[in-house]
């Protein structure tokens, strides 16, 4: 008998997902579904409520709570996403108490990155770590810190911002104002970026520079330089993180860990050449175990936070 | 009445300072000393133990803990003191368990710099002030961090290095291994190489290099050169730690924030230019306010964190 569960709802990029777990965090439903953005925010406040109920609905069990992750910015006081280049139709919304409002029930909203890097501790490869950050590769990069069991969250909930941390100080331009932010240097657009510049084509996917770099062709050098390169961007982040929090376990998540092989063995070099207490102190470095689900997990374990 | 006080010791690299304190932060009485540390390891102890008896018997209040602050790493679980330039001698020492053994109390040791960042929280410029980084200026650059009113130590308590993370990935070797480390362009050692390479003499201390800057000689614009070069490394660090923790306050202390009209506008200006983070949080960038007794102060409040 299922004595008490949450819902947990992930509003992607693409894809509307919500589950309810129990403590244990095992998966006792989903619902799965397009993210409407094209038809506005009504559109997607009406999904997500649609989503929360159905799965509600289904148990008879209590429902200890409701966490939902979204892309961008979030004020925690006032539950309100303040930015987020997904998520337009919602900026400056008071989206929290809408869906609390509808559901009539209290909602826990979280940043994407700091619900993945919840669920990766809570289920995933932080499993018994308190102490770990979460690097999540894709389009752009984010993170989520997660110190002695919960969120790092500052004073405005934009803790994390690892994307935008100087690697390269007189590197490329990003859209922030910065030069050589690492996400300009280590991100599927860095490395669809490199491989223009190195001539390799046009557009390539980060899939297909690596499947460059193992086709053993005159472009496979080329190929495995751009993955060396952002690899040691992504050591000089780690260092720097390594040296600011000894924590225990960082871990890398995002489709971009497909490419691992061909990263990470720069990454850590770079990172254990530049930080003596990396060298010191051993951390783990890791995939992340839960995949594009970590955000989902997260989202249903902000309840159990307390 | 005193009804509870508690001692602090700051093991400092020439002087050995001893503080009785009340739980409001006030100074009841205090005990100053050299450190002698060409005499070795018992009479290091021997001065503590002395420093913290006196000040225990002039007292009939209740004594309600002792803390102790000396440089280098710490391991906290054993209170052993790993690596330490200045403390050759007591590197690798337990040293905490034997100040208990000859006090008959138990001890609370602790990093200088996490110290320090924990004695501003308490009574100076963190007043009121939950989250906040210290970045510590001297021969070399240290830091301490609390998060949630906590020192965030890492898992070996070396959490807060961040003199050595990178600010210049080709930049000046550093004795870590590293090149490029803050504390290689940024800190006094830095602008003493600074005015070398610069041709303003051999050995110029900051102070010297400091008032060549508003001589209005010819020698004046490389001084200048000098200090807003340390700021714009000091400011990427700084966009660095703005962007990973959002804290609404960051300090700056040590002997080289008497140089801070001359290093602090390049520094806020580089933060500000590479990190939205801190355009859209405005975080307080200060001076640290207790000067050298930031540590002393942070030792005596080391009982009462609980």
């Amino acid at each position: 008998m299922i004595t008490e569960f949450t819902i947990g709802l992930d509003l992607g990029g693409t894809n509307l997902r919500a589950a309810a777990v129990d403590r244990a965090g095992k998966l006792l439903d989903r619902i799965s579904g397009k993210t409407a953005y094209s038809e506005g925010r009504e559109a997607i406040v009406h999904d997500m409520v649609e989503a929360i109920s159905t799965l509600r609905n289904r148990f008879t069990g209590s429902l200890a709570g409701i966490g939902v992750a979204v892309p961008g910015f979030i004020t925690l006081e006032d539950g309100i996403i303040r930015n987020s280049n997904n998520l337009a139709s919602l900026e400056n919304f008071a989206i929290r108490d809408e869906l609390s409002r509808r559901l009539g029930t209290p909602v826990i909203l979280e940043n994407d990155a700091n619900a993945a890097a919840l669920g990766e501790q809570w289920i995933g490869a932080g499993r018994n770590v308190s102490d770990l950050v979460l690097i999540s590769l894709g389009t752009g990069i984010g993170g989520g810190i997660i110190s002695g069991g919960k969120i790092l969250r500052g004073s405005h909930g934009m803790a994390g911002e690892i994307g935008h941390i100087t690697v390269v100080p007189n590197g490329n331009p990003c859209g922030c104002g910065n030069r050589g932010c690492v996400e300009k240097h280590a991100s599927a657009i860095a490395i669809t970026a490199m491989a223009r510049m190195l001539g390799l084509g046009d557009d390539l996917t980060p899939k297909e520079v690596y499947e460059l770099a193992l086709a053993g062709t005159e472009k496979s050098e080329k190929a495995h330089i751009i993955f060396s390169s952002m690899g040691e961007s992504l050591g000089i982040l780690l260092a720097m993180l390594v040296n600011t929090f000894n924590f225990p376990l960082y871990l890398v998540s995002g489709g971009l860990t497909g490419a691992w092989d061909l990263f990470a063995p720069a990454m850590i070099a770079e990172a254990s050449r530049r930080s003596f207490t990396f060298r010191a102190s051993f951390p783990r470095v890791e995939k992340a175990q839960l995949g594009n689900e970590a955000g989902l997990y997260g989202a249903a374990y902000l309840p159990w936070l307390g």
